[in-house]
């Protein structure tokens, strides 16, 4: 019998829920990580789609995330909270981060939190797209295991660690930066990697520094900063608003979840959601931000550029075409998750769509 | 008799102060201004140092500042304040929001000033280093005139948009990032045409979209956004907390200081303030800091690379040598300012350091 590679995503995200609902973790924790997994995949984000429910599970089997943990506050005021994500799923906390740091801004303007404790927490954008939904701006950033090396040296040290803003707008979709602070995500890497494809030059650097179009290659070596010393230092910023203010780890200490079985990831994160009408009417700023990204779309195109694009357009449509005719699998991401599914008795072949 | 080229930095911004105060500036924002021109040029960052007295007094001549203008709040709440510049200086006005941002975490954990109405402020750093010597971290944007395409794009829409962190550690030096999101600040490429150098190719196109390596050429032309469709999308991010969401200036509505003379620039900032101590020790903080810098510095160096680097490093050696050496500058500024001199009666060659 050949594997079907096309899956609806309610159903998909179904089939993660049930597996990890059957391998001890509460209902609610279960669907929160299973829907930022799946809406990872709906937005074209397949390096941080159902292909992670994998190493989720092992870290969890291996008694390297507790489902149960309830994320603790450790200090607060009137603006902020740091959290202690207790080593739960990082979607987990990260979502009680977001409701915490909403609820902050909604009664006074602005809402941070620092969390320590936590665990990789998929995508920026699965928390800015709510923020927006509820009318609030969100910048979100994460650190993340050694795989960059600073502007000058040739081995991983810092993370890819991603930068994530959401804005409303008005009629226009709204904007969403979702962005790795190296040239590319490294989960692009790990993609083109287990479809054995080659990656373009400047992407990486291999474990003795030398350039490399070999994605293998590139994964046992280092990706590079975006833009040279820029990301090398943004990326030092996110670790220290991340890592180092919240008593999270940092730099080195940031635990790789795919080869650290003895320790905790410790991941941390930054939120800071702004509630827009306690600054300027809410209708004002939505026809600024509409007024703003059509002028942005109405500049002229160099030769050979169909469109102006705003940042989470894409992504946006990808996401509307994948609702419509569902998540298209590697096949061997849909084997793995079919072993996944046989050893804790759910059927994949239940979320896969007709042809 | 040919002029002095370098200066006691001390004695050049008492030079900017007088001249400001004659051209009918009060005292506390003519010393303010003339700092922050100053440390700028110690710093190394030449494009934004004294260069622009003459531009700023050209402004203030022409009626386009309001040198007696006191900042107004317009909206504010526990954790923000938001803040008209009412067209007074930018480095005045970002003074104002500095103190308020920091007053605010020092009162509750967090501040974050939005600001309207004002002008180009120098350099981040400059506030920066102070939140510093307070040990507080600070983040600070500012949104600025059109100079870079969108990707796609093929001329001037959103500005080089800078963004400035700062970080006190403890006994290493501070972090200090302070970049524009161009591939290189364009008042490097200001500098390179005043001194009729070419640039090095990628960092600009001219006026019809082709790369350039003509300073002048790029100057009618465009900058180029930092790191392709990254850069473009933070800059972005800058003009809308900067510009969207205080109700400044955005896109093309934040006026050219050198073009247009018609209206104010309504330029927008942001500033974020973290009180470090209200999340985890202070002691704990730095050292943690110290730790995650000698680690860094202390990373294997690529063949040809001397010393890993942490943004601010240089630009502080930099500081410490032309406080004690002079600030050298370029003829053609030094004859610009010994022209104002004469104008104001205030004499620039009091300024000039014993060869």
């Amino acid at each position: 019998m050949s594997l079907p590679q096309r899956f609806h995503w309610e159903k998909l995200a179904d089939f993660c829920e049930s597996v990890f609902r059957k391998a001890g973790v509460p209902t609610e924790t279960a669907q929160i990580v299973a829907q930022s997994l799946v809406e990872a995949d709906l937005r074209g984000v397949d390096s941080h789609g159902v292909v992670r429910t994998d190493i989720y599970l092992r870290r969890l089997e291996a008694g390297r995330i507790q489902p149960l943990a309830e994320p603790s506050v450790i200090s607060e005021g009137p603006g902020f909270t740091l959290l202690d994500g207790n080593n739960n799923f990082g979607a987990y906390v990260g979502m009680k981060a977001l409701r915490t740091a909403l609820d902050r801004a909604k009664a006074g303007g602005i809402g941070i939190v620092g969390v320590k404790g936590s665990n990789h927490f998929g995508t920026g954008a699965f928390y800015a797209l709510q923020a927006i939904r509820e009318d609030m701006i969100l910048m979100v950033m994460s650190n993340a295991s050694q795989t960059m090396p600073p502007t000058g040296g040739i081995r991983p040290f810092i993370g890819t660690n991603p930068l994530c803003v959401g804005v409303p707008a008005g009629a226009e979709q709204p904007f969403v930066l979702d962005m790795a602070t190296s040239v590319v995500a490294r989960g692009k890497i790990i993609v083109a990697a287990q479809k054995g494809e080659p990656i373009p030059l400047g992407w990486a650097i291999d474990k003795d520094g030398n350039p490399t179009t070999d994605a293998q290659a590139a994964l046992e070596g280092s990706v590079l900063p975006v833009g040279g010393a820029k990301g090398y230092a943004i990326s030092m910023v996110i670790d220290i608003l991340s890592g180092v203010l919240t008593g999270a780890g940092y730099g080195q200490y940031v635990n790789n979840m795919y080869e650290n079985w003895n320790e905790d990831q410790n991941v941390g994160h930054f939120f800071m959601a702004i509630d827009i009408q306690r600054f300027i009417p809410l209708p004002f700023f939505k026809g600024r931000m509409d007024d703003y990204i059509r002028s942005l779309k109405a500049e002229p195109k160099a030769p050979g550029v169909p469109e102006i694009l705003i940042p989470g357009e894409l992504e946006h449509r990808q996401s509307e075409r994948r609702k419509q005719y569902g998540i298209e699998l590697p096949l061997k991401v849909a084997e793995e998750l079919h072993g996944i599914g046989l050893r804790y008795g759910v059927s994949l072949l239940d979320a896969a769509m007709p042809d």
